[in-house]
């Protein structure tokens, strides 16, 4: 839609090894990189994709990962700077629900929940392996309570309002904002392309290529539950790159983020 | 059977970080691990499960891994400690293809060969984060000539001399050797158990488990291909290890291996 804004939401940053960054290849040592969400001003509404990552959550669970967020870096924080608030997001999709894609959820109450319909599932029953990975559970009553873990939860949560519209496939959530479901880092995660009026399509890779050097590596990320639905979700993303003849963004990548906008600076 | 023995090849050690050894979950740091071949004595015949690493390939392709490998830790040095020749083995069967399971297999052109019947495939198509893992094709004309490698097949090496049974499933080898399909961390994994006259059986974990933390932690290598199916063959190994009432024998754990009779020394 031509007057389609996208606001980029900077969520604070973390810090991995670069063998979980850069999956059997590393090198090794600790890489920061930048977590933030997408803020979708469309004719049908208002999205937000994502909603980065609880400080606290990480102190306790991922002390390790040593958060970096202010409070303009949260999702209240972030809306704030544009005028916003919480209640005027319609529609929340999450990409996946790794802990830093699902932080701020909880103060969505009253939006419109949409994620592929294995996501919750999984958070439900994650494998081994996912578990601190799906440790934010804040997001679901139904996975809080499945994983007795219900302190995470806030109150005024419910079933009710932390229930998800599942889908599968691609999607085009409103015209010109399409979902590809590119699974191999979680069961269902989704990649977003944002068409615009005039400057080219923003490909947002999300979690299947955490940053640039992966995708041109073909280097995903160490954590995933499918290795090779990855590199296939990899392919596609250059594939759809090119088909869009679209701008690629990436979910992780601190030397790319520095030349985003983000803050009130936005794409259109 | 009851005169079966059981030899541990010692075949040198290599390091790994402990990212590698320990999938997402570390710590990071140098790991040096043993690596050895399992020669069986038996009334069919005489067995050979794996044939280590070639030290000269290590060297060229990877050598941030580091090889310590003295002559007596070859497959023709490691036979010859036991008064034996590599023409002496009857079966030489693979448990995978990675590097440091099959770099002596080009000593027993006279050998039978066996192997699970997808592993040839994928060493000459391996994924794109398989490459290192796969990339000693000296045993496979057929994978080495796909993959434009030959110059790493030695002087009477032919397609015929390096072709390989598949089978597929569990399979007993020999009578009590016994092999069990355990997928995850190779598309055609399996491990081994030994049954003896007297003393209890060995369950070998080989790679679906590196050392005894990996098992006790359900945490596979970071090497796999489909970590779904590596944590049911971790379970499998746990609950074979139960049935069988057997010791645990592990592929890549230095403190165990310490324990572990070599040389001249057996199991029977």
């Amino acid at each position: 839609m031509s007057d389609t804004k996208v606001y980029l939401l900077d969520g604070g940053s973390l810090v991995l090894d670069g063998f979980h960054v850069f999956w059997n290849r590393g090198p090794g040592g600790e890489i920061r990189f930048p977590v933030y969400s997408i803020l979708i001003e469309h004719a049908e509404g208002r999205f937000l994709i994502d909603s980065g990552y609880d400080y606290d959550h990480v102190m306790k669970v991922l002390p390790f990962e040593k958060p970096q967020q202010s409070k303009a870096q949260t999702i209240p924080g972030a809306l704030a700077e544009l005028g916003l608030e919480p209640k005027d997001v319609g529609v929340v999709f999450n990409s996946h629900f790794h802990f830093d894609h699902c932080g701020g959820n909880k103060y969505l109450p009253h939006a419109k929940r949409i994620c592929h319909k294995l996501e919750v599932p999984q958070t439900c029953s994650p494998e081994p392996f996912e578990v601190l990975g799906y440790s934010d559970v804040s997001f679901s009553v139904e996975a809080a309570e499945t994983r007795g873990m219900t302190d995470q939860l806030i109150d005024g949560a419910t079933r009710e309002n932390t229930t998800f519209e599942g889908i599968e496939g691609d999607v085009e959530l409103a015209k010109g904002v399409k979902l590809f479901f590119t699974p191999g880092h979680s069961i269902g995660h989704y990649n977003l392309l944002g068409e615009f009026g005039t400057r080219k399509p923003i490909l947002f890779s999300i979690d299947a290529a955490y940053t640039q050097k992966s995708l041109e590596t073909l280097c995903q990320a160490s954590f995933h539950i499918d290795p090779d639905a990855g590199v296939q979700s990899m392919r596609r993303v250059k594939q759809l790159a090119e088909d869009h003849e679209a701008d690629l963004m990436f979910s992780h990548d601190m030397e790319n983020f520095k030349t985003y906008k983000t803050g009130t600076q936005f794409y259109r």
